[in-house]
């Protein structure tokens, strides 16, 4: 169901031949309301898309009424000519749906410089053929129209208290935080004012997406975006709707990070006995991002020398003498050397949990990452994305 | 020759089975005056090797009368017994050389973790083969001995007016600025005071092995060490003799950057146009860490939005919709847009250059890195290290 569990809410997902494939590459996503709050989320990449400069002014008033989302092109560094042609996305949308141009959020994925006449005239095929085929029941085929080199569609939906929130995610690749790390909407019949909107969604993207590391790489063009219709007539208390936001956020993060190009692991760096909860994610950050630990962990070897390493580069509170690392719940470095041995640890499931503790303070965050692969080698050089 | 062109210097390469292949593992480089001058850089990684932490003691006069540095163990978070390891080393070395052991440098390279009683015999064993066997001639034997993954020795020598500079260095993985980024020690027979040797070597490393960046990762345990006997009897301009050091480092630097782990392309980052030295620096850093970037080099794929993607991460002066990228020198990308076809790069020679104009300034920088490549992450995943 994804962005139609909740009330209010109607999508669609069509295929206007933008992916080689023939599958589905355009996704509309429509708020009927009775209220149309929304806020989002954006990549910190100062390389924007026009999809993104586009929508950052769409949501400054806190109303949208739809999002259109293409794969198969990011229409990214394609000029003036690309940003009209994000501009024309917008008005036919706003044009079929009866609302202002300035209400449609624009969203894009695919290869950088893509965006020329075709691309145009496919992407218009595309909201006239999704504003046509909308439907209380297209979550479905909207989730699948924004996978690129997904090998799934991602959906997530949470119920509770006469309410519920429901979203759709994608991203494979070129997965690292900054605000916002993909193509993710998230839909609540709830009733709540956009500033409202705002802040939960803030608070939940800082403890999921941004805390999603997959390969290091920010992409151009990812925004998260929640809508709210408010058809439920249900008004929850700020920090509970949070809460629920933050669990669908979770549950599409860690549906990413098991997607992830060509990984083989799943790591969950877990970072406790920090002096600051941005200590502990910037050395769960520095772990995750280092290249020996990530071919490591594919190697099935617990090697924590590249994780005090990657530790050692960071700015965090931490004594290299006093810090111990576990893989798998097994300790094999202590008060900075060896423990257990090496041989106690089983690194074959995919589930894999580093446990560092810097033994500095009271704070934990956890960092979600892969392994580097001779797949995610092979997927990012063969192919261009 | 690398260590003992330069007058004043013997040297020595011996094998005491720190290595499991039998190869030479233990190298000793001694200064035999008539100066003993010296000054030295380290890694900047917190997290520091015994040897790192004991020789940064030594420096602190100005004063080395020789380097001790082995192979097959790194000596790094092994308590504070791998601490006394190094300690013995100097004392040993020095009983035997007839100095203070406050002036004999201690370098280890190979896995952290490694230093128990085995490897202190074997260590010990090698200082007192080492300077058994020490030889005006023995510079080629001393470079062999400090390889781990390194597929070749490296080593360099210049000579001008009378004077001469030479080096050696080890370096295959666990690539990344921070000072110094690997072993290396440089021996010259010029008369420069210890002050002097600082000078030029800080401004030679920066501009060298601190642009080298094969896979982001910084070691625990690398340090540059700059000896000088005086033993020409020549004095030179400090300008001209750090333009000889510069010459050797840069050209250590592309020895290790040919003999990278796995890589199979070369690749300078060259970025003009910059608003400052430390802005192009900080982007050609940005594109040489970005795995999709990397991993598209090695499939010949001349990915310009990658680059944009990884220059956008930066804090450095630039507009994302002004910026020209080429390939080997073929400008794919112009004014943030796409300029020359894609299919008209070739990118299947080893040596690839990629140049970046911000059109925000008059500084430039260039970066060398590798690429992604299966082989790398085999090397790095099937061995500890």
């Amino acid at each position: 169901m994804s962005v139609t569990a909740a009330r209010g809410f109607e999508a669609s997902g069509v295929a206007v031949g933008l992916k080689s494939t023939g599958k589905r590459d355009v996704a509309v996503v429509v708020n009927r309301g009775p209220r149309s709050a929304a806020a989002a989320v954006f990549t910190s990449n100062r390389a924007k898309a026009n999809p993104i400069m586009w929508s950052q002014q769409v949501i400054a008033d806190g109303v949208a009424a739809a999002v259109v989302l293409n794969s198969g092109g990011a229409n990214c560094f394609t000029g003036s000519f690309g940003f009209q042609t994000t501009h024309q996305t917008a008005e036919r949308a706003a044009q079929l749906l009866g609302v202002s141009a300035g209400d449609i959020i624009v969203c894009s994925t695919g290869l950088i410089g893509t965006g020329d006449e075709v691309f145009r005239a496919k992407v218009l095929d595309g909201v006239e053929q999704g504003i046509a085929q909308l439907s209380p029941d297209g979550g479905e085929a909207a989730s699948e129209a924004i996978m690129t080199t997904d090998s799934r569609a991602k959906r997530a939906v949470r119920t509770q208290d006469g309410w519920t929130v429901g979203g759709m995610a994608k991203g494979a690749g070129m997965l690292a935080p900054g605000l916002a790390t993909m193509l993710v909407v998230i839909t609540t019949d709830a009733d709540l004012t956009a500033a409202e909107l705002d802040v939960a969604l803030r608070q939940a993207t800082r403890v999921s997406f941004d805390r999603l590391d997959s390969d290091g790489c920010m992409s151009t063009n990812d925004q998260v975006t929640l809508l709210a219709s408010g058809a439920s007539g249900v008004r929850p208390e700020l920090a509970a709707f949070t809460g629920v936001v933050t669990e669908v956020c979770l549950d599409l993060a860690e549906q990413l990070q098991g997607d992830a190009e060509g990984a083989s692991h799943d790591i969950a760096i877990e970072v406790i006995g920090a002096a600051s909860e941005s200590d502990a994610v910037e050395v769960g950050r520095s772990v995750a991002r280092n290249n020996l630990f990530k071919a490591a962990i594919f190697g099935n070897d617990p090697n924590w020398g590249r994780v005090l390493a990657a530790i050692g580069t960071t700015a965090a509170a931490f004594d290299p003498y006093d810090v111990d690392v576990s893989f798998n719940g097994v300790r094999v470095c202590t008060a900075g050397g060896p423990d257990r041995p090496r041989e106690d640890v089983d690194l074959t499931p995919r589930a894999t949990r580093i446990l560092i503790d810097l033994k500095s303070g009271a704070d934990a965050a956890t960092i979600l990452t892969n392994d580097l692969t001779h797949d995610y080698v092979h997927e990012n050089s063969a192919y261009s994305s």
